[in-house]
């Protein structure tokens, strides 16, 4: 027989309890801003019908990033590479009971088949966050208000991070009059790759994929403030929120329908876009129910992971054992369960070392393997604490 | 363009607010008392290889109810129907690193393709609970007392269910003794079965694989308690803990070693097994690893759901937003985030409704819909808070 395997499945991850404890940590942060905020927690299950994607995530995403397969029925069904579509699918089928402004969030995991890098696994986890039923910006405002909040309850400052956002219609408007050769999703996806160009790469691909291509660099080039987007950075900044105008800013997801935000970390060794979102107001009204205006962001966890550790953010966790109760005795190990159970009635939570044939130092020992912090001998009857030096 | 289905994939459901809040006051409970025992949790993906399950998990799982599939490289995955391989998986990566006995906890969620009936859905949440590292009986104690504790933290008393425990390896004795005709597993499969067949049938199918049936029908009807098991049953008797002696019980999986648990629900509405476990002390070395004495039970969400429902003990379970924020005038909507804010520093969760052109008649409908206990009316700067009747 061969021998099994004892790493986790390619692009997944183990959490050991210390692993876990900082996953805890992060989303019970999570959780606490969104509630703060007037969010409620949703989940659906990871498996989803293929069709739920098609036209709405990113043809990319979808023909070549998803883990689908047909089911023993013959369904095709795929493990979610996002949450955005099923959460405009559970709010259609309720859309009449919900009262609005409707607040939802999860923290759900997500499969995407991509090439490993620093901070992209195939399985991740992702923070969504959406607003239903709001159309003015003031929707935008608290949008931004919980993105900020999400990363200064880690410890985060301000400085540490920038908030672009831009309204994706102007930016559509500015390519329409820079006559686009074929249409605009094609400019638009030259546009979202801005970052990853030179200013002379990206001239030659404008040039490609439209007629006047100056027209829409002089348009991109101009960051002055003006309509919503000025009224939100505004907003925003009496507030204490910094918000960058980015004219330029586009995001990838066709679904998006005027303004959207993205994260930076702008740390030199970490500068790169953390997550981002933006209004959706469509796709709710996909499922055959009456459209919603929406606006939503998610935000995962392994680039905000990087961005604790650049910054130094990441705390020293427990675990949650306080305590391993040692018997000396036989008579100590027959009383152990109850002395345990006493322990426990007063909050403690009470590990047991049973083995009272091991030496003391290998029990010791054991007990600090494990990150315990205190052991309780139970010598004749009696018992002592002491502290576990690591 | 055919309307996209508002329905959840075949066999898996979603869980809103209400339906989540219910799920994680379980999880909660399941989490605190593990922990108070000295258990840690861990996690890995959902995603594992399906050669980890084959030889572990029962035939009839692996091959009719798992879904697998082959990912875009070729690999051989499935998402996990059970919990136990992947723990042993990890613990025999980390033979050496950790301390024993060793306590871990996880809440996984599972998949096997069922046919569907009554608390069993193909997607199921299971508390998973394994001690590794201890040979002798107070490792069947201890997860005897767990089991006793996961029940009675939701308020169960002990006439509503009933742990039964038996030794397997004393079955398989009494069996050897009846004389299989072809294997001692065949037989285990007609045992295993026996509450779903009248004693005629029963008899009628031990005469098909035993050359001695009789024998091992006397052996199942000797009630008294003798070695290990009586040991057992006494000491959790002297802790509280009733454990009823089943000589027929069996468990489906082949990995199970000796001391095998069964939890049957004893509520006329609901009689029915709920969960169970065993030792399993092979499992962490078919990996190459040093083996370790493992014991461990998994408690599925859905049975404990009915277990709550037909006993009454499903709690009143609130939301988390306390109040909805109601600015009155346009001055008011321009105030209403610093008000907001200054509420939620003082520890409420918040939500705001900024729609001022709305009847407020519909605006108070709005939080009514949405299970939110107070409305905050923010009227000429002045704030007046109020109950929400349902």
């Amino acid at each position: 027989m061969t021998k099994l395997s004892k790493s986790a499945y390619k692009g997944t991850r183990d959490y050991y309890p210390e692993d876990l404890a900082l996953r805890n940590y992060i989303f019970s942060k999570w959780r606490e801003v969104c509630n703060s905020f007037g969010y409620e927690e949703y989940d659906a299950s990871v498996l989803e019908s293929l069709e739920l994607y098609v036209s709405k995530t990113s043809e990319e995403i979808v023909s070549k990033q998803t883990f689908s397969f047909e089911d023993r029925g013959g369904r095709k069904v795929t493990l979610r590479p996002e949450m955005t579509p099923t959460v405009s699918r559970m709010v259609a089928a309720r859309r009449q009971e919900f009262g609005y402004p409707l607040r939802l969030f999860s923290i759900p995991n997500c499969f995407r088949y991509e090439r490993m890098q620093r901070g992209r696994t195939r399985e991740f986890w992702q923070l969504n966050v959406d607003l239903f039923g709001i159309e003015g910006i003031e929707g935008e405002l608290e949008i931004a208000q919980v993105i900020d909040r999400t990363l200064k309850v880690f410890g985060a400052t301000s400085d540490m991070y920038e908030i672009r956002v831009n309204s994706r219609l102007s930016l559509q408007k500015n390519i329409e009059a820079a006559r686009p050769i074929s249409d605009v999703n094609s400019v638009l996806r030259v546009v979202d790759a801005i970052d990853k160009m030179s200013p002379e790469d990206f001239a030659q691909k404008l040039s490609e994929v439209l007629e006047e291509p100056q027209i829409l660099v002089s348009a991109l080039q101009n960051t002055e403030l003006s309509g919503e987007v000025r009224d939100l950075v505004e907003k925003a900044s009496s507030l204490g929120i910094k918000l960058k105008y980015s004219p330029e800013l586009a995001r990838g997801f066709d679904y998006y329908t005027d303004i959207v935000f993205e994260v930076f970390d702008v740390n030199p060794e970490n500068n790169r876009s953390m997550f981002g979102g933006g209004r959706y107001d469509g796709l709710v009204g996909t499922f055959g129910a009456e459209p919603v205006p929406t606006i939503g962001f998610g935000m995962g966890d392994a680039p905000l992971y990087n961005f604790l550790e650049v910054n130094r953010l990441v705390p020293q966790l427990n675990l949650k054992t306080d305590l391993m109760l040692i018997p000396i005795t036989e008579e100590d190990l027959s009383r152990v369960n109850e002395v345990a159970n006493k322990l426990r009635t007063e909050g403690k939570n009470v590990a047991i070392d049973y083995d009272i044939n091991r030496k003391f130092d290998k029990r010791l020992k054991a007990a600090q393997k494990l990150n315990i912090p205190q052991i309780a001998i139970l010598e004749n009857g009696e018992l002592k604490v002491k502290e576990v030096s690591a």
